[in-house]
């Protein structure tokens, strides 16, 4: 167990590295030279559109292009919280999408829920436990037991069977009921907010259009002519037209390679341009550049690419000609949103593998790589990813165990006598058992969505905003099962897994009996996942260090500055399970130890500001789902709470508590009970398109644009990106890959 | 536990009982005086219609007009069953409907899962099992115990730790393959059939109507008027017509009252017609007839009549008048297939609390009752009774564990030492062991379904077939746990449900101990419940006394003779759990007691001749599903395979064969497979009504009835039988209630 003094170092060490960074940032982003970092988003927009006074000025003189030598300007230097504070809600639903907009709205959640909960801890919870002496009492009575001044903050110093628990039963209450009544009333203005956003929408292919997948084979018509028979016949009144889906993964696979080619043919430009070097660039054609040929790199590449150009277009009049490259997948247009809901909602054909129909997705949402992939593999691939990600939890719990060893250096002492001289140090132990068990944490968890996102991917979604929310949820699982059971449960994870599954009602006593004694453990992983993890997000580390070496080495057009723009993204595959973390952290410990919430609001004030300015000034949605993502937080925030009832079941029983603990059962069986009623009453709406919805929008539209030329717009939107340029008959290369 | 004589005593009495039954029911159908109760669907239809030569002739002099005095037709006695054999299932789907034939498939699949599974039983683990000895060794090595004869045909008498538990291990396998293909087979074959029928249906109300609840109530405009709007907007191509739902269960109350009273009055005529009282009858007006004045019951019953008609008239206009009475439910009829297929699988309302859709269930199925019902109190009352069941399946383990007392004498002596003398007495001690405990199990269950049924309607269906197949999934469960589990377990059953929640890893081990033990009790349940009930269910004893008594009293005129023509019914919520309950004990102990596979194989092909007798001569069906209950039944099937496996898995680690137990483990993970591959591949057909079908069958009927005038066969389908008659002008009364 971790106690005061460690808590003192890593709050220390976190607080100067948070307060320097952000400082840091205030003065990088007043420099001319980085506005395309930090003001990325506008600087795309075009730089009239951007609001914000403080914008440092570009000016052709000198250095002062470059750098910004204005005193006067260093004493705003700290406005810009001021100023992304300042936008309101429906300027920023218009400005960075609905999704980012209930992003922020969540972060604002947790603050509501929070800060309550730490007035209410520390005026009534804290006084109690400060004030009783159990742990007093059981380092008198018990041999080897020691207790840290943090310790008489928690539950653990109230008395066996004391009258002071029924004061947490009631903050149980108290608090469950104020949670839940915050979730209702979000999921309410989430809903109505969704339904204004898509009732406000202006035309896309989206509305139009459905996904058919499963088209059976027929020996006598192409593919795209049996699609279109089958719908004209089916739904006579609206069908309009038809996109068949190309395999075009290998062509995808050579444009990303000639985008690379053309990268390396700038960069050795710009090169000699800027006179780095004296002589032309050359270099060796063997493996990695080590041995063979030495050639000249400009004329070497271009040549490459010259010849990858023509296989592409060999490869291009080969996707469109052959009937082997069309899948057994079609876009289905319609021309009214009435037709495409009824099509996207009812059962085509009796046979349950054939004509299967689901809304598209948004053009740029498509994931082209996976709609190639026959149906009927789509659930060995997912029953397959899912026991993998089991696999990959119980591997996980190892890098954690490793954790807790440095969280309780008196064990590893035990284990590893020869670290006992650098144990000792006070300052030096602190520092490790405050500061770098969390960071290891950390680090651990760095790589790890990225490798979810992969397998999720491999899963077969056919869009962005899918392989994110299912992402997100194998991610949430780590967190729950790895960042909080690893570190509460004790021993090793698979002897307890084994009397888990032996013995179930042995649950709620474990829990209750570890997770007060690792309240301290979590206060520094919430200081250096939480504090630091935000001001590193807020300077961006690596988008500014890469842009610097692009817009050095390998920018001379304003294309391709407008290219080196690193532009950010929400990336809610991350980041909806650290907030659904933290909520669990606030849960559980808010009748336990609430000397954990006050660094948990001051990190969600910090993750509101960042976020807020993030996606003012620097995120481009990728997709836009309209919120589609809240229910699965709000499922995420439901098992927090059950998490929260079972350790406070098991917490009263241990405390002997028996005639307050009955009265707690009914917790999670109203959160049960709650989470289905939300769910009938308003998730609905996140599913389905109504109909009575389409045939308004639809009305409207007539009435308004009486000529709206459906068919012209949605005429190329679901051709695959790198086909798009040779269908719409200009030539020009989109190097975009879909991938 | 009971033994060999025990057995054979029950084989007698039951043997016995079914042979003069069956022989009872022969001669009985054989008169004249019977032929409305034995051939009630052929009488209904019109003499001529029946095919069968032996259906006894109405002569009209004298006796032979009841009895049949021909000495040669009593040679053909037992022809009925040859003849009920005869015809082909296409003829017997449209003459008893695709319900009933799918019904006779399931007990024919029953029939081809066993009959092989007996004969591999008997020739390879019968003489496995009874050439070795463990019983022999326990008995020579432990205190207090004894076997039977009939245990060494068990795996019990196979020795710890032996090889021959392979062959067990192997048949298991085969087994689960057998039945798995099997199963597959039929899902893929009732599937085909239903589409087949369903194409072929003519058309019918239900084909173009659905259901629409939850419709909001408008300040403006009444219930019908607004409905009409809402669908004229949202489905203006194909809406046809409404028709709101009137609250009129009181009224349906009056006219059940009325027929009542008509009945008495019909009995009081037919009294003073026959002569069988000198005077016309009299009654007391008070309390059941107990005190008041003496009247003169003709007139007074008439009286009572001509007042209720005129409150039913009076009801009649109010409801058909006030706004007041019409529900915020419609029936909403289109004028295609496709366009009510679209209205039913699609969402009309963006809040899921409004215009609900679902198909219409047939006119002859709507349980008028449940439909004032308010749709947001469905899930509470769901909840309710979900509730009760479980309260109702704990306490009927009460009676259970008193069966329990008679099968085992040796414990009930202990407890109640009085009874010493009679049990010792051996031809008693085996008739209530083997026959009695039997029946006793046999009568506490036969209220439970009608009490179940009662429980479902509660519930708020809203068609006959729904709450069969609910009523059938309850009435399983009570199978599952009370007969089979409740007779399994020793020890109370509250202890053991404690140890199983405590500790679920020692379940399959107390099955593996305690199955074995109880195969003779249901070897004697067999014979009570199968044969026995099924030679009652043949001679129709209730419907045959009752049809005497009436017809004796009640009848003048043909109308009335065909009223009290009783005539039968599948009764699915009784008939398929019934079914299921073999499925689970022939499977469960097909590996490990083999000696009850005959007994149910006989029951069985009892039961397909019975039921396929029934089918065609007397029932005539409540609604017809088109077999949708099969998806269910296939499901109870899927639950016997789960349980066998566990069991299996529990004896052999019981049996100490350590090699062999981990090669099970595969059964139960594939069968849950196998599950999902077959729902997801066939369910879907049960589910939905695919638009291609509805297009096809739209298309087929245009072609053949051009001026088909579809508006005028759905007028006045769906209005409550009780108003029918005034809305359709014709001011004849039509005594069926509805409820």
């Amino acid at each position: 167990m971790t106690g005061a003094s460690d808590v003192l170092t890593s709050f220390a060490i976190n607080g100067i590295l948070s307060v320097v960074l952000i400082t840091l940032f205030s003065v990088f982003k007043n420099q001319p030279l980085n506005v395309r970092v930090y003001y990325s988003k506008w600087q795309l927009k075009g730089d009239k559109a951007c609001p914000t006074k403080h914008i440092p000025t570009v000016s052709s003189n000198g250095i002062r292009r470059y750098l910004n030598l204005d005193a006067k300007s260093y004493i705003h230097v700290m406005d810009w919280i001021k100023e992304c504070l300042k936008m309101p809600e429906a300027e920023l639903i218009d400005h960075g999408g609905l999704d980012a907009a209930v992003f922020l709205r969540l972060i604002s959640l947790g603050l509501q829920i929070f800060i309550p909960l730490t007035i209410f801890g520390f005026i009534v919870l804290v006084p109690l436990n400060v004030t009783d002496n159990q742990l007093a009492i059981d380092m008198a009575t018990k041999t080897n037991f020691t207790y840290d001044a943090l310790d008489t903050i928690t539950i653990s110093n109230i008395r066996l069977a004391s009258d002071r628990l029924w004061a947490h039963l009631v903050a149980a209450y108290l608090y469950t009921a104020w949670v839940g009544w915050l979730l209702f009333k979000e999921y309410r203005s989430i809903a109505a907010l969704r339904f204004s956003f898509l009732a406000s929408q202006i035309a896309r292919p989206d509305q139009f259009t459905i996904l058919c997948r499963c088209i059976p084979e027929d020996p006598d018509e192409s593919t795209a002519v049996h699609v279109d028979h089958f719908f004209r016949v089916n739904h006579p009144d609206h069908y309009l037209m038809n996109q068949v889906v190309y395999d075009a993964n290998e062509l995808a696979k050579m444009v990303k390679e000639r985008a690379k080619l053309q990268n390396k043919v700038i960069y050795c430009e710009g090169l000699i341009d800027k006179k780095f070097s004296k002589a032309r660039p050359t270099m060796k054609t063997g493996f990695w550049g080590l041995w063979g040929e030495q050639v000249d790199q400009l004329d070497y590449y271009s040549d490459k690419i010259v010849k990858l150009t023509e296989k592409i277009n060999e490869e291009r009049t080969r996707i469109l000609s052959e009937e082997t490259s069309v899948m057994p997948a079609a876009f289905i247009s319609f021309d009214t949103r009435w037709g495409a809901a009824v099509c996207a909602q009812t059962v085509q054909s009796r046979d349950s593998s054939m004509w299967l129909t689901e809304w598209a997705p948004e053009p740029r949402d498509v994931y082209w790589a996976n709609l190639p992939i026959p149906y009927h593999r789509l659930n060995s691939r997912k029953l397959g990813m899912r026991t993998l990600v089991v696999v990959l939890i119980i591997g996980f719990f190892f890098p954690i165990s490793f954790v807790q060893g440095f969280a309780n250096l008196a064990s590893l002492e035990r284990n590893v006598p020869f670290l006992t001289p650098i144990v000792q140090r006070g300052l030096l132990k602190s520092f490790i058992q405050g500061y770098l068990s969390g960071l290891i944490l950390k680090v651990s968890l760095l790589v790890l969505p990225y490798i979810l996102l992969i397998m999720t991917k491999f899963e077969g979604h056919v869009s962005y905003s899918r392989i994110e929310k299912s992402a997100a949820a194998k991610y949430f699982a780590f967190m729950v099962v790895n960042v909080f059971l690893g570190n509460v449960l004790v021993g090793t994870i698979f002897e307890q897994l084994k009397t888990f599954i032996e013995s179930p009602t042995t649950i709620p006593q474990t829990f209750g009996n570890t997770v007060p004694m690792k309240a301290t453990f979590f206060i520094a992983y919430t200081m250096v996942d939480g504090w630091t993890g935000c001001a590193l997000m807020l300077i961006r580390l690596l988008p500014l260090l890469l842009f610097h070496f692009r817009s050095g080495l390998m920018v001379r057009t304003p294309r391709d500055l407008d290219r080196a723009t690193p532009l950010g993204n929400l990336e809610l595959n991350i980041a909806l399970p650290h907030l659904g973390l933290y909520f669990l952290l606030g849960l559980v410990y808010a009748c336990i130890s609430p000397l954990i919430l006050p660094f948990i609001v001051i990190y969600l004030g910090a993750a509101y500001v960042v976020h807020r300015n993030q996606i003012i000034n620097c995120n481009e949605p990728k997709y836009e789902s309209g919120a589609a993502y809240w229910p699965y937080m709000f499922g995420y925030i439901i098992v927090a709470l059950l998490i929260k009832h079972i350790t406070l079941i098991g917490l009263m029983t241990l405390k002997e508590a028996k005639s307050s603990t009955p009265f707690l059962l009914p917790l999670p069986i109203c959160t049960i009970i709650f989470y289905f009623y939300c769910k009938n009453r308003f998730e609905h709406g996140f599913q389905f398109y109504a109909l009575e919805e389409a045939m308004a929008k639809d009305t409207i539209e007539r009435a308004r644009n009486p000529n709206l030329d459906v068919r012209s717009f949605l005429e190329n939107a679901y051709i695959h990106p790198s086909l798009r340029s040779v269908v719409a008959g200009n030539d020009e290369d989109d190097s975009d890959d879909g991938a």
